[in-house]
């Protein structure tokens, strides 16, 4: 069975599923998607483009963000950052601050809130207009040059966002923020709202397929040896407390957001986005995990 | 530059590094072992065979038998394994007590002591002879009737082992243990007593590459499905605590022991097997650590 | 008022009331006893002895016998104690592991279980015949001669002990135990199966209320400092993690058991003695709990 | 020996102690005082008023003005205070984050910070001008109009309480802060800055000595179970994680502030001021700690 019928099997099976997972409703905004939407695109290095379902629909890409955050900051500093932030699971909920007092401010890893919280501190003192630049950086990665952050989301989420207001202060308090707190999470919120639909962001992370290298645009985005770093970090740490099962059933590199969405790796094969907005209580896309683990299964495509 | 050349160079390499480990004490023979062996053997699904240093030399394999009793207990008893222990990582040290206590007697993984303790309880559950039915599945595997339990490295951490005791019962205490402590305690330091040499490691190991079937007995240990499983679990809770960093450095699926050993797979291509008694603070194998991250950088095989 | 009829008023007035509490049942011997048992005693420094309800019935104490092996202890020791339990309250249940890990091995107060094991462990080293000389030192502060252990209390608990089994290895595994754990275990469970009556009770811890004094058999048991400490012990830590509560709505120095014993102390005045089985969710008494609330506050004795 | 004279002897004796306390260096304001300034005061029931040393002196009593916001609220609100904050120890330090996550934003009782700015919501909500009202309620309690905040050491604490900020922001995302945090914490770090002498804090704090009673106002500011309670909150948890060796080697309820002040209140006889700007590990003052517990041991006024 070719690649396409197997997306198409998978995502018919999963379609059908009872959906046991709930609409993330602590960002506001993020409430208001039509919880059916159920999209699936993936694009391979051999340049195959194929989707299904809700696949051209744009979403918000929340945490998924957070790698390329993370690549814009490892092509600048280099393997500085990693005196910052470690490269451990957590064992932990997403927005945790116990391992952060027991750990001094030193986020466990970059996909954690804290430790994308500080990466974006780093870019903060490292790029001259932080949104814009960030921005540039995204869209030249697949030249895409349509993609946007949502000011609607990012405002949303700046009202109540209490729990990254006191973890931004918290690792203040430790010294590992160096900008005001406010003006790092600014940003942080803003990085969060990038929109885009499954198309866009298969394509979009295919550089991670690739060792580094961006097809799209014809450039090096990360060295070799980074892109594997970040691949392992997406295994490790990259579904909150759920990693391990993700790895066990899935088996590919990849991240979550709690907008539904999840990016997953093939390394030296493909990108795969997978978007469906209720999420289980992991916090992960409820049929987003389901259709990824039935798809490695009958593509037998787990790395492992 | 083809495998063996690479393994000679990294060797050497490593070799000559200053060793900042330290052997470990805590089981009192393990601490009459020669610190300064060193060997590395690969085995590879394409019948390549190659070590160099102490690579023929016996040691005390300890928690890298964490992984056969898994394996035999998976294949007995199925998926039921896993609602009596996770597939997560900790993010805390091999004997931790505190996450068992917010989780109730269910251990995050099977790699942690606490989950290897579990693992040992169900073998106990569905083995006529334990010790000798599991010296028979291992032995099995790899067609290698010489392999061995060490009662003298048993006996030597049944006398000390106080944190496995309290473990033991903390569990128990929960219900997640069936038999007797004392008896499931007698047959764990039996399983991490096993002793065997890089080469035999390598080879024993090498069923891990090959999606569940053993080469050299042709016959199937596992399931390919239970074998990729294996594998992940391998690759996000091998290492303790440093589960990250070796999934960022090196790469592989893997896992260590106290002894000094570790075991690396690089699915449908090798296993490898390095021993070198120094242990970093995370209580992995300093040189081998060193020797494997070398390894994958140079011959490019991070699985990422 | 005088003390008898504000003690009838308030035994009358919560003997009505509905027992929202449960026998303990994890020691399976507790399970048995007649759970609507209620009965209160009190022995004041100026020779009043006054009882109401099943005053006279012996029950077991339990945790309150950690009061009088940290006496014997203190005795004997001294401040060197100190060096191996500390005196600070532990926010956590009675047989938690967490903070012993943090704290390696040394518990946070002699009136959680692993500090009381500690304690156990001091006087094993200390005393030649321990069973019989700790004893023959409770028999001898109020001259009674009939206090005994129950072997089959001692039994029951031994039998099911898990948890108190994994606190004194985890506690050994970092040197704060000499003796063998299940040397200190078996003296403890003997401790803990002391029985007696409130009257017996109230009798017996009558020399805290005066100073470290025994009235009854004219002799010194503690120091006046020492017999104060433990007071101000039992008033931070002796209700595991309703101390505060305790403090806060009965304002005595205390101390509870899962036999549904407590003991309260006013300085200068009086020991009291309440029993009632059934415990509330943390672990201590329910009526008892509410009688103390009751009659200091109609007494006006709480010492704050 | 009179009180006057004990006083004396304990102030020459402690004062000739090698100080190994440093001065808070965190609110860069507060590192400004004299190290070497130490000074004693008591105010009696029967109005005996003595003081020693530095007694006259101003200095920012910080933490020890929890109090007195908790006896504001607890008067306007009455016991639904408790459904908003406990009264347990927490055996942990006093800006730890980690049981308020476990607690699910209850602070473990109002002494911590967490708890004490939770009460300065709940003033917030109860009051028509917060600043002004609060600072008249604590000048009415003793007729002490001169009593004053400092702005100086309000803004310096302002400019750098990333903790706060974090603490407050993160009960605030439980829900359990009703005002804006910006809000809160400034009223917080006003109530923080008030400044008094030894002198002025001894006679403020003696209604809690007096069952609420207010000698100097002639007037209740408190009912007795309240003053009662609150003298017993001090008891068990006025000095973080040094609350039961307060207890264990003093035996006063009392509380500490980061000024080096301490308040120490023996129940029916009187209030005791000490302060001495160097601070233990624990964040106590060092000199005030060690004379409280030479002029308990010597007055024998111990409430234990």
């Amino acid at each position: 069975m070719n690649l396409e019928d197997i997306i198409q099997d998978a995502y018919q099976k999963v379609k059908n599923l009872d959906d046991q997972g709930k609409v993330a409703s602590y960002i506001p905004e993020l409430g208001h998607v039509d919880s059916g939407n159920f999209g699936v695109h993936i694009s391979t290095i051999d340049q195959i483009n194929f989707g299904v379902g809700n696949c051209y629909d744009k979403f918000s890409i929340q945490s998924v963000a957070k790698v390329l955050s993370l690549s814009l900051a490892y092509r600048i500093v280099g393997d500085k950052i990693w005196e910052r932030v470690g490269v451990e699971p957590s064992g932990t909920a997403f927005n945790s601050l116990v391992q952060l007092e027991a750990d001094k401010g030193i986020p466990r890893n970059p996909f954690l809130n804290a430790g994308a919280i500080v990466i974006s501190d780093i870019l903060l003192s490292n790029l001259e207009n932080p949104k814009q630049d960030f921005l540039d950086f995204v869209r030249g990665i697949s030249n895409n040059t349509t993609l946007e952050y949502s000011s609607r989301i990012a405002e949303s989420e700046k009202a109540i966002g209490y729990t990254n207001v006191a973890l931004c202060n918290f690792i203040k308090s430790f010294g590992n923020i160096k900008n005001e707190p406010a003006d790092v999470l600014d940003f942080y919120f803003d990085l969060c709202s990038l929109e885009m639909s499954c198309k866009e962001l298969s394509e979009l992370f295919l550089y991670l397929a690739n060792n580094g290298f961006s097809i799209q645009s014809d450039k090096s985005i990360l060295s070799e040896s980074q892109s594997k770093r970040i691949n392992a970090l997406m295994q490790t740490c990259g579904f909150y407390d759920e990693s391990g099962e993700f790895a066990f059933k899935v088996g590919l590199p990849g991240k979550s957001g709690v907008g539904g969405g999840i990016i997953a790796i093939h390394p030296d094969q493909y990108a795969i986005a997978v978007w469906s907005p209720k999420l289980n209580d992991k916090g992960n896309s409820f049929k987003g995990m389901k259709f990824l683990e039935e798809f490695t299964t009958k593509s037998k495509s787990s790395i492992f």
